[in-house]
């Protein structure tokens, strides 16, 4: 089997932002989807593994993209596993276009865990450690997740109640939700001149249905932000770090 | 040409809700998606009508469900044209199950619109009233889309305002993410206990971006709900009626 998964898509209507480009959630849940595909085609999906009582989770995922595909146009993402480590495994994606063009990556790093203890999984032992087989040489031209530093600032910028719309099947508000919900901290200005060059973010604890939480701005860099999101004004959920470009 | 579109899908992880059923959002946004396939195929898709400056306007939707697809199954949209007026269509939609059971049904009305003057455009005269080649008299089990009743509450439930993530390309608050707002009205509770048997939204103005909007909700019937959205106070943007039962 080709060590590399390859899903096509079209960029609905609903999925288009005012300016007729995928939005970076859509972009992000059809990547976190290939992932299922790919690893369930390979053994390693959730629905295989949750009979064995172990679950994938999300650490970091990282996007760098030149370009979005446009309202009605077709494109493909590809994605692999470029290492495999006890505790994490590194998974790539390729964004490619309507004519075959590489328009960004992206880099994610998972752990596996047991669903009862919450405990990380050996990756190298799971399945006599068959994982390290689909190991990829492929390049993926961008930057390793960064450390995404504290925020600085005392004062949200905004709080929301997490509603029924934002949490996913383990009651969890779903990693594409945080994306969503942090996109909506910039001004429409921002997006009218200026497009997502690199997104950044780290998930670090869980929030529930209920949960205030609240995000935490600042400009860390020219175009750059630093967000975090705390919950019930406690524990941090994840940082973000977004970057635009002309 | 069969006169009835068929359209599979899967249910993604990030489109169940916490029970592991798709949502009715992601459910709204496939009929939506495959009402443009539909059309397309046919020669009044979006696409081709844009060249002309001519638009369709989603009036209506009413969705009537005996169950959800869960998490991973594959499901199927079946989507057709019942009846063509001078000033509008009525579409209609079955869900069908991995089984090949019918699931649910959806009714909508739609217009068309001159995209210049915003005026209706006549369908019977559009493409030589080819249109009406299309009808179809497929069964479809439920009722009209409904007059909704103007809601006699005074004070709001909740507010919003319109984020990046709420807009189309054209700038408007998605169909899709009202029918989201309205769902995050009701407790979770509500979503333990029972499902939604019908749903029906009735679209009046548009909002934009950073219009403030204010949600009335209100006890119609025994677990019957009316919901009414205004834009900064003043216009109603939808009318909805959400039926749950056990």
């Amino acid at each position: 089997m080709n060590k590399i998964g390859s899903y096509d898509f079209v960029a609905e209507p609903f999925h288009v932002d005012f300016n007729g480009k995928l939005t970076l959630g859509v972009l992000g849940n059809q990547s976190l989807n290939c992932a299922g595909f790919h690893a369930t085609e390979r053994g390693f999906g959730i629905a295989s593994l949750n009979e064995e009582n172990y679950t994938w989770v999300l650490s970091r995922l990282a996007i760098e993209l030149d370009d979005m595909p446009n309202q009605y146009e077709k494109f493909t993402v590809r994605t692999w596993v470029e290492d495999v480590y006890r505790l994490f495994t590194n998974r790539n994606f390729a964004y490619i276009n309507k004519d075959g063009k590489a328009i960004g990556y992206a880099r994610s790093i998972w752990a596996m865990i047991n669903v009862n203890t919450r405990k990380p999984a050996d990756l190298l032992s799971m399945h006599g450690g068959d994982i390290v087989d689909y190991i990829c040489d492929e390049p993926c031209p961008i930057e390793k997740p960064s450390r995404i530093k504290a925020s600085t600032q005392d004062v949200a910028i905004t709080t929301l109640t997490v509603k029924y719309s934002d949490i996913d099947i383990n009651g969890h508000v779903n990693s594409i939700r945080y994306i969503e919900h942090i996109l909506d901290l910039f001004p429409i200005e921002v997006y009218k001149t200026m497009h997502i060059r690199r997104f950044e973010i780290a998930y670090i604890t869980e929030s529930y249905y209920g949960d205030e939480l609240s995000f935490f701005k600042e400009k860390t860099d020219s175009n750059e932000y630093g967000i975090e999101v705390k919950k019930n004004a406690g524990e941090i959920t994840c940082r973000a770090k977004v970057n635009f470009a002309f």
